[in-house]
């Protein structure tokens, strides 16, 4: 299979992760005999300093033209400090997921048993986890528009979600759901929220056309609650781009940790992957963060964007034969079984 | 001592559990030789049904004339079914902390050493935490314009944030976290949202009035996982309105379970004391509602309201006594020492 891979390492340790997720391309595409050429591109912090855009032209015509995306991370403490920039490095990754139309953007929450106690959650809670979220990627409070008033007193942002965006993520996460466990939970603030009302309406007439998919609707405040309580009740959850942002993070903590989760945005074009961590200024260029996450992204990318299920395989297996010899970064490590190689 | 207190049962399990804080405030009262009187008024789903308003009027006047309100729930299925149903028993309760001027929702996750065990997260990880949330609670989406498009495809909720409505609850938790560990962390979204960066702009500014406090900032998704990996961190942490929805219910987990957590909101007039928990049709009339919440509502009251250090010192040491002696509502319940009573 010929396939053309554009890399974008970003900012922070995203150049750290993303060489390994190349890497593992790059073995595949021996192994089994592919063919996947390699470009890379600029975004976020890096592209302001080097051309004043977080998002360069030439990388958005460079991502249109690939046949898939691997990303690391965008984000810089300098801008998380001055809130009064305009140009800012998160601009370049919204635009992007826009522009090639990324609506949806999945999380599987994969929990490999070796990492049942690296998690601040009990084992027994934790086993037999299997969470797929659809965040929907390309609406919401993200792209609504945003107001600060001439005396710098006031500030809004507008959620707001149109029918045909609800309905098309949904039907994605029904189909995921009918090749699942046949449950989707569908996450909003219905009690509180108009946008939520019309994404809860939308979601209950989609279902109809689902009738073997078990449909449950529950307000984001429980949501976040029944995550960790029981997250074993959950198999496909559908939500928002704020809700599942904030969902999915927190959802990293039954995975043991945010560096182990990676996932695919999908939609209209080219598909993108990168981990759910950010760029992570704390340890960057220490030589400390996991790489797990940007290699898990790409068992998705052959899988999501190129159908190759048995490489895809490969890896994951590979993923949990390593963690099983004992190897683990700083953020899986196990005390209490003392296993901490390299 | 002479209070008027009115009493809100609302909703679901929210009179079977305001009975038993009526029924600790009248022991209190007895005990200590005060003369609390009482009154009662509808709210929610209850009052729709009775007069088709929310809030009634004879509600809110009731409200504004007693020195403090101890609240129930309000929600009924019926209208989370519905989400077309233009009068909804969660509007009764947004009014009345908009007409009370009640914007600082103090949620303190009071951890009870006998319940270590009945969470789903780790003991280790739990012992020691103590946090008191600061939830802004008049402004935000939950309070901006909303809007319905005349063909019901486009639906919006405005998210804004008026610089003095921040200043506001960001001294008192500022003043909050200087008679506690003197660290503060405030949660946004700085890096998508304009009324973020107002918001994180004006901590900042605060912060400067408070040297001998130690200001964090932290992106809304990074909060919800480090609360679950490592919530010993966190002191006092502030935030907008729909945030402090989400993490509080999520930091329930960390008390045991939502039936254990009080809250307090208090502003420009009467303070408001209720569990954070809902309205729980699920078991409504089976007298498995856990009363501790309500409970430790009134240890609220009578501290902050009333200034009662000592009565509510005595509520909150007779809770864990009876903690210690085993007793259990279902919610708490600790299959693994196997002490459940009543
Ligand atoms: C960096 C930020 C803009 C981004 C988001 O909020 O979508 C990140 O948190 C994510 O989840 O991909
Ligand atoms: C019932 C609902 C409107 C309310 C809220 O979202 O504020 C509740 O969840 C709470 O936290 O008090």
């Amino acid at each position: 299979m010929e396939k053309h891979i554009l890399v974008i390492p970003g900012d922070g340790i995203g150049p750290e992760v993303t060489q390994w997720g190349k890497a593992v391309l790059q073995y595949i595409a021996s192994t089994y005999g592919h063919n996947f050429t390699f470009d890379e591109a600029l975004m976020g912090h890096v592209a302001i300093e080097a051309t004043g855009n977080p998002l360069p032209d030439e990388t958005l015509e460079k991502a249109k033209k690939s046949d898939a995306i691997l990303f690391g991370a965008v984000g810089h403490a300098k801008y998380d400090n001055d809130p009064s920039l305009k140009v800012r490095p998160e601009q370049g990754l919204l635009k992007i997921r826009k522009e090639l139309g990324l609506y949806a953007n999945l999380r599987p929450i994969l929990l490999f048993d070796e990492l049942l106690h690296a998690s601040s959650i009990k084992p027994a809670i934790l086993k037999g986890t299997d969470i797929l979220f659809f965040r929907e990627l390309t609406g919401d409070v993200y792209f609504g528009e945003k107001t600060r008033s001439e005396d710098r007193q006031t500030a809004s942002d507008l959620m707001i979600y149109h029918k045909y965006e609800v309905e098309r993520i949904a039907h994605k996460a029904y189909e995921a759901a009918r090749l699942r466990n046949k449950k989707l939970c569908s996450v909003d603030k219905a009690n509180v929220l108009e946008s939520s009302r019309l994404w809860r309406e939308t979601v209950q007439e989609i279902a109809k056309q689902y009738p073997d998919v078990q449909t449950e609707h529950m307000f984001i405040d429980n949501a976040a609650m029944q995550l960790i309580k029981d997250p074993k009740q959950f198999d496909v959850v559908l939500t928002a781009n704020l809700f599942g942002d904030i969902l999915t993070d927190e959802a990293s903590q039954i995975a043991g940790s945010m560096g182990m989760l990676a996932s695919a945005s999908v939609g209209d074009g080219t598909g993108f992957f990168e981990p759910i961590h950010g760029s992570a200024h704390d340890i960057t260029g220490k030589d400390l963060a996991n790489p797990l996450a940007s290699i898990l992204s790409t068992a998705l990318m052959l899988e999501i964007s190129f159908g190759l299920k048995e490489e895809a395989k490969k890896i994951v297996d590979t993923v949990d034969k390593v963690l099983k010899e004992g190897f683990r970064t700083n953020d899986i490590a196990d005390a209490a079984t003392n296993r901490y190689k390299v």
